[in-house]
């Protein structure tokens, strides 16, 4: 057997969902082929290898790189400050008024030039990167208007492009309603626009991986999200859905009836919600940085999730509003504390089912042969503590397509 | 004037209480000689310098050097096994049966060599580092006998000689009864042990800045405690404690009697606590990493001690069974959600009022002249980002008496 690289003296956690916790590997090799893994298992069975290069990894273990599947890490500004003012005591309608909440976000990415938009987000990233994240999906939906809307897919095409990560992309074009669009008959004209202009061109320039609608009372409703993902399925695109996070709004079932990637959040989906994802294989991605930072009470119906058989991702859904969240151990450690998921949920909520979120199962979120070599190596003790440490440094590298990242 | 080093090119937050939000001068300039600071103020006010050596800091914001105030950083295995097992349902009980809890953490840290302990604390303060700390506090306690509370103070000690930072320890002796001595009889012999032999012993040595207790109905009386601190300053050694953490014990009443540094947790503390803490001058330490990971629903009472001007510090509490937290500004984003502090008084917190936490108010926790050059340098638009984003790498550089760390 010919490799370009063997892997040795480290454990792994391949999260196949093979019986045995973590898919658990002690003592393992892995063998890595044009950028794939084509062997993995037990050091002892290890096939005879011609490997170019053999990198040994000090008893650490090994992990499919964290597959962050749902963030808007491109945006223009910060909003620390509105977060200052709200602690000092404003309210959400004192900032609304003054020009905060998601219109200053809208206003500051409008006015930002895709490099601007480049080095931000590519900051941000970093924080991703350095706790494992070999995948993120990235949003749009700060735009509102053709020209923005694309350059943040243009600007999420070129992180995938040039920050060692790889990137899926969503059009969020129903995120919000555009403050200029808040006049009489400009609803249904931007409805227009974001489902009949925007999607189309941003697909026709290869922009789009996913469509996603943000379904609730103060954002869009099941009527307007269901022309959206018509049209998406004209488009051939997959389509998943910011659900029930306020409210039960019916978002889980309409996912479910678009057999969607994931239903995000889902905090206040129904039973018969849930039933609907089980049957229609919908992903729930839970979101616990927005659930802390927005000091929700209602957590995600996990046991429900469990019971039904409802696979469960886990995200950091970074963004300048309502979760300033870029760390990925972060997200997992708050998914344990928060709503009781396992680490080994939570861990799989990371990677193996992330990539179903995403429609990759078959490229990334396992270590198996086949796929693709992204890794993640760290220094710790067993697979629990990537979600027990908050603000720990665990990784000691990361792989992308088999190279050292 | 002369000096070592002047800082340019940057917004300086001198957390100094004048009045000034954060201390705050954008566009400043810092001379520092000796390793101290000689001079702060607006660039275009700086003295005529003849200055060895000049660092530009491209905009960034600088601020003091983080203190991390209250920490068990030293300890020797991890918990995330039981942290995992909890998760999967066992209960606190079920787990202290199979040897679990703070048990199993004072097993492991009287396994440990120094070598073993140091290495694995040096790992863990590296997360404080990346995230600006420059002093940290080291509690004993997991040692419970003579030799071993004695190991854990000199491996604290040597990370102040050897890790990058300033520590400051506290002997925690009663911090939990030693399983060996939970017998007939071990209860007055451990004290006995803890208050007239280790104590001094520890003192005796120079491992001993300052002497903590856990005073709680789980731990030890408020008698006890007292017999502790009569002590203490016996040996003219300032005291600080851990109080009304679970339940209102009185404890910050007993810190106030005694004078301490400062009383930690609080969450149960009564009004008349909070006023007598406010009498005598009682900083309260707020950790927000052991309120997430307990679940707690009673928060600190923050208005009461606004109210009665007691100061209030935040820390990590990094330790092993309820506050796995490895990163200071994690501690600031979770005392901003969860307590509803304002940014700027977390950063207070976690730097002015730290001080005082530790009896370093003349030394660190403010840029001015006189106290020492111990710098956090930050790639941030305005100080309130350090407390708003969770695991965002901010920092740029440290300082530790006027050395780039």
């Amino acid at each position: 057997m010919t490799a370009d690289l063997l892997i040795l003296d480290c454990h792994v956690a391949t999260m196949e969902a093979d019986g045995v916790a973590y898919g658990a590997i002690e003592d393992a090799a892995i063998l890595i082929e044009d950028g794939k893994v084509v062997w993995v298992g037990p050091r002892t069975d290890q096939p005879t290898t011609d490997a170019r290069e053999t990198h040994r990894l000090e008893g650490c273990w090994v992990t499919p790189g964290l597959i962050d599947c749902h963030t808007h890490l491109v945006f223009g500004g910060d909003r620390s400050g509105e977060f200052e003012k709200r602690l000092g005591g404003a309210t959400y309608e004192e900032i609304a008024r003054a020009g905060g909440g998601i219109v200053s976000s809208v206003a500051a990415t409008r006015a930002a030039t895709e490099d601007q938009l480049y080095a931000s987000a590519a900051r941000r990233l970093e924080g991703l990167k350095a706790t494992g994240v070999t995948t993120v999906e990235i949003k749009s939906g700060y735009g509102l208007d053709r020209d923005s809307e694309l350059k943040m897919l243009r600007v999420a095409r070129r992180i995938g492009r040039e920050a060692g990560v790889r990137v899926r992309t969503s059009y969020l074009g129903l995120h919000a309603l555009p403050p200029e669009r808040r006049i009489e008959g400009g609803r249904e004209a931007y409805l227009d626009a974001a489902i009949d202009d925007i999607l189309p061109a941003a697909n026709a320039e290869g922009l789009v991986d996913a469509v996603d609608a943000y379904c609730e009372p103060i954002a869009f409703t099941v009527e307007e999200t269901s022309r959206l993902f018509d049209r998406a399925r004209g488009l051939d695109l997959p389509v998943k859905l910011h659900a029930d996070q306020l409210s039960d709004g019916g978002g889980a079932a309409l996912a479910a009836r678009y057999g969607a990637l994931s239903a995000d959040h889902i905090e206040h989906t129904s039973e018969a919600g849930v039933e609907a994802m089980a049957e229609a294989g919908v992903v729930a991605v839970l979101l616990p940085g927005a659930y802390l930072m927005l000091r929700e009470t209602t957590p995600p119906p996990v046991d429900l999730l469990r019971r039904h058989g409802v696979r469960m991702a886990v995200a950091t859904d970074c963004n300048p509003g309502t979760s300033p969240v870029a760390s990925m151990t972060a997200a997992l450690n708050l998914a344990c504390v928060q709503f009781r998921l396992t680490p080994e949920e939570a861990l799989a909520g990371a990677t193996r089912v992330a990539a179903q979120a995403l429609g990759l199962s078959d490229v990334a979120g396992r270590i198996a042969p086949g796929l693709a070599a992204d890794l993640a190596v760290w220094n710790i003790s067993r697979p629990a503590e990537l979600c027990y440490w908050l603000g720990a440094p665990l990784l000691e590298r990361r792989y992308v397509g088999g190279r050292a990242a």
